[in-house]
């Protein structure tokens, strides 16, 4: 057997990831998270090399029944708490970080629904979700404006493009947006199962990184939106504007489960495969001391986000659960939020691209897969520019002012 | 009224700290905390640049009341949780960092009897200690050899001398410790009354920071000790060793201190001082991009440090109330406060150093005494040096061995 | 015509690199450096991806003529210094980095003739190198110990394996070392045409970066070698011991040239398909002041390490023209290269990883091929660990000894 | 004698500066340059702590005879050009930057009357200044617009104050400026002796850091400006503009000798007074991998602003001599001292901050004086925004516009 498939073997009977890693557990639901993690991992290599959709494993996710997670019990979800949801993404995205943002992002459509729709609405789609196991997508990309929504007498029709759709592309039904006036943040959400005529899903995202996230284009020509698939209940208070929220703190999940697996995948490498530098004096890779230095310096990196991410999703389960909430409370998550997200890039791209130092140039072999972790986390990192995240951060922290709720904040 | 002088009675009336850099209270605690804090934040930009020892002001620590706060119940204390005590030098340390690390020195001294001491020896100096509102100095410093102790029949003898020995002088009892054998790490303690006869306690302290320390040279000529003024009972068993990590994360409680105070200053200033940069394009300082994005970057640094901190507080209480603590458990504290204490000391460092960017040139005017903030981090978080704990940690890390408990570790 | 295309038909009418990041020429080689150069670069993106050997690109290597530039001009070369040669690489190295390695390695396995081979094996090799239009390749991993050389009575035998063997498929003559004794430093090298009987040559290299260096295995049974393709003149001289120089230098052209690369290719698109950030306030992305602050950056680094580069080429040539290098000379000049390696490796993981924040997600598209800059340089820098450079830099500084000169310093 | 005192004594008989941090000699200057050095460094600790004007010591400046050596020999002056000039500059400021600081100044000024003077005028001021011995001051802070100068019929009249004049107090005259119209950038300078009447000097500068600079505040009222005291020639030509780039230059030296003398005074303490740490299993300090690591680091941000700095200056070498200096090559020379300064000032700032972590705490006693380089670093890179410098570049970088001349680029 060669090293690596050895390596692989050996991998399969070890805790997916380092515990000290992963502190948490997922009490009914482990077993179905473990397997489908595990499933996940045993493929991610060759699948990410090769792109495109990865239906058996959409499917898998489907038949894991994980995806009614933040369905409410009163729609027959299980309903877990958002700090739950994230360590499950979490987990997920350690093992494959294209398929976690797709189960994630059906979280989020979720909530969509619960924040937007009336109570008529959430009944009706969510308890379908469930019975019928839909995977949604989105087509809600705010920054691409190609998207028209014209008013018919009893109808709507929508016209144009959206690009960056992530897990449209084999989803059953889809949150769409589009622009209410001339503002792109006032936008309108609606719902729309994915076999609507005049619907064209392409399958052209082609990303170096979070390959398989089937984000590519949706194109709409003449397409019927009924006027009660339209969520018009929320409106734009501080609690529907937590959608951007989970959204922040979605990603975030994600780079945090790149820099565990790429962490985990580098000690293990460590301990088994590496050698002692020549010059080091050491018997063995791991009493290297900058070896030690260098994941001592990982670990500090991957903490404080961890923390910081925990953290916010403590407080934006506190909000969610308000039902009314202030703008002022709303802008405190919106900063915790931002303040994870931020130092989770940062840990997330330092460790991806560092582990290497500690592993050196065999590691770099394809077919270990080290290098998606950095592709992953490096496309993902942009998904709206992280310069201004910690410039609002600091004009709070200067003037007091929150940012104002946004596409992006 | 000259521009500083209006900023400091303006300042007097604001709350000491930002309390989104504090948000914590103590309880019934917090009028004395307050008040304390509130005077030696009075004087400490001109006693900071005098140096020397600050009697008035460790009097006014004795009359707090305060020097008590871990001192268990039973001996008439008020033992506070380790978070609380650390959360208190953490607020002290912001108004002046040098009495806060002698107030936090206070009850390491403490947790020294309550740690090695038998229950006999705990009432009697605990007790005292209360009464007589004894602050407690330390000849402690593990790495200097110079003291030695040397059996008699029915008592000890001292002779030698310790350097940096905080709190000394102007200590009413000292806790004191030799080497046992020839190896440092071995080592006994014993506890003084700082009159005993021999002792001479030098006035020699004259670092660039952490000024008021009182961290001299103590010299010991044929000091006599008392059988049982030797702390036996502890032995070198987990539990006791918790003593280096309640130190440990003393010094990570001045680090933030000096952070909060200088981001609380510099935020301040910028706010009511700082004028826009002539090529900004805009019109105040905080509507400077750059400024705004330097406060993130710092606020971001602070947060992770913060957020450290206090996990490791919460971690070491729960092993402090353990009765029998065993080697993985004390191993696994020993971490997360290396990990704070690292984190912290960079955050500290990094925030001292870069409040001037935000602030410009006129700020370094002395009178403001923004300097001070950088020197005491800079002077403090030399204790030991950082290089090794992030190998520590690193070591731990690839190879899964915790530290071994020793003099600073 | 799509985007990208158009983009790329464009840039073959602008120069290929900014010329104020590449402010040389090439003299009387200009044209056939340029020529070179645009024609990798109209197929790099596809050939990177796809892998494996370029054979029809190593043909416009050897079609033009620049092969022998190393070659003194009394074999018919066309001698070159150091500092040009290096040039031309590094400008290669910003078209194809892979093709700009084998084409870097030529030159060392000349110099490897130069300073090894005695005056008849300098000119019998160099003459037909030139005549012949040979391209050399390597296997000289002086960590691969897995190679045995054993002596027979009039001739020698090779049986084992190299790694890491860059250039030997493809090429016409091999360099080989093995070990002389047990030390791994003490080696002997060799020269064979690749034909030699016994050799197989694998198509193995598979990396995430650098991915037409052909750099995979050599096996080696029973292969015979002549008493006279040992290059034993040179011995273990400060003066052979260029060689490593040399070969340390090459690395650092190649960080440079995907330094350079990345930053005009993100420049090229920040100017021409950027889009401006919904909250920046500005009407292209070119104002922004984070992404102008963010170039700025990028642009400190690169201008650092190449000015330390065209510094220690510089340095080399004076060495390499004296014909007794003292043992403190060729450790000044080791110096000098280690610290423009470190600074240049630095530079080009921070370029190639952070034009991403400049321009933006869509930036991430696999067409564009902007991530296999970083894959190349995350490869090539792991080539033998920076951090014991550094350190043999600070030993340096601290102890005032160079380093000794091994495979790697 | 004590430890300091002997460190002290043996330093005297060594190199000032360790000739790899300063590889570079003064001709016949030499020994005037080395006794300045050597007598401004005997006393520097002390002076510094002590704050205010260094009077003897500019009287050794002025006896030095070197003041003159920006004066053009035509007006019996010895001529240097200006990479000469900065580096008897850094020399000095490694050891003492304060004063290196207005010894720098007095040929900023002497370049003053060189760029705006008519040739009667530069006759005129500079053969008197070499006759004289005259050390010139200025109250040209152009951020500072609270200096008005009135028209009369046959003269001027200045009325209003300046802050930050360096050397004003203790000059024999000043460069002064004030605006011209209600433009900031559009000022005109003039020469004035210090004691003419309306003048006062105060010794009010007191920052924490560059203490010894005179740079405070100079008052004037009613003070009378002959008109051929006025320099209106030079205009505001490109050329003109180089007094900002000569300014700024000299700013990077600054910084560079104090990094200069924070690594070598830091080494020289490594290796004499330094000792092992308990855990680092080595038997100096010399030996401590992390110690070599951290030279390494500090030796490679040094050099990197070393080249820097030296290239601009052979730059504006080369531009000071065009007798017409076009926009565009102005351009070219502000841009290549912004680089030097920007790498330079973070250099100076982690060299001076970093030195401890190698070091050690005992390193921060007071009497070494330590702190004081990455004091004077810190206020001195204050001078104007790196933030602003960057984005300069950037902009450039990204759009190919050079830096508009003004009062600090």
């Amino acid at each position: 057997m060669p090293a690596e498939a050895r390596w692989r073997a050996e991998a399969t009977q070890q805790p997916l990831l380092d515990p000290r890693l992963f502190p948490y557990e997922f009490g009914q639901h482990t077993p179905r998270v473990e397997q489908l993690a595990r499933e996940m991992a045993a493929t991610v290599v060759e699948r990410e090399k090769q792109g495109g959709s990865a239906r058996a494993e959409r499917q898998l996710i489907r038949d894991s029944g994980l995806l009614n997670v933040a369905i409410p019990q009163r729609y027959d979800g299980a309903e877990l708490a958002w700090p739950e949801i994230y360590r499950i993404v979490r987990y997920l995205a350690a093992a494959d970080s294209s398929l976690a943002h797709l189960f994630a992002f059906q979280h989020l459509q979720v909530a969509t629904i619960l924040l937007f729709g009336s109570v008529e609405q959430q009944r009706h789609w969510l308890t379908r979700t469930v019975q019928e196991r839909w995977f949604w997508g989105n087509a809600t990309n705010g920054r691409d404006t190609g998207l028209k929504l014209r008013p018919h007498e009893e109808h709507y029709e929508l016209n144009g493009s959206k690009s960056f759709c992530s897990g449209a592309l084999g989803a059953d039904a889809l949150v769409v947006s589009a622009p209410r006036g001339n503002n792109a943040v006032d936008r309108v959400f609606m719902l729309l199962p994915a076999q609507r005529e005049g619907l064209a899903i392409n399958d052209d995202w082609d990303a170096f990184g979070q390959r398989q996230t089937d984000s590519g284009t949706v194109q709409f020509e003449g397409v019927f939106v009924d006027s009660d698939e339209l969520l018009v209940s929320g409106g734009q208070s501080p609690r529907s504007s937590l959608r951007v929220c989970i959204s922040q703190l979605i990603l975030t999940q994600l780079y945090l489960g790149n820099a565990q697996a790429a962490l985990d995948g580098a000690l293990r490498y460590t301990r088994e495969q590496a050698r002692p530098w020549i010059g080091a004096g050491v018997t063995s890779a791991e009493e290297d001391p900058f070896i030690q230095k260098r994941y001592g310096e990982l670990w500090l990196a991957y903490r404080s986000a961890l923390l910081l991410a925990e953290n916010a999703a403590q407080h934006l389960q506190l909000a969610w659960e308000k039902p009314a909430l202030g703008a002022a409370e709303r802008g405190d998550v919106a900063l915790l939020i931002a303040e994870a997200r931020v130092t989770a890039a940062r840990a997330a791209l330092d460790i991806t691209a560092q582990i290497f130092d500690a592993m050196g140039a065999r590691a770099t072999a394809s077919r270990f897969g080290f290098d998606r972790f950095w592709r992953n986390v490096r496309v993902h990192t942009l998904h709206d520019p992280l310069d201004y995240k910690v410039r609002d951060i600091g004009n709070w922290v200067v003037s007091g002012v929150p940012p104002t709720p946004s596409l992006y904040s």
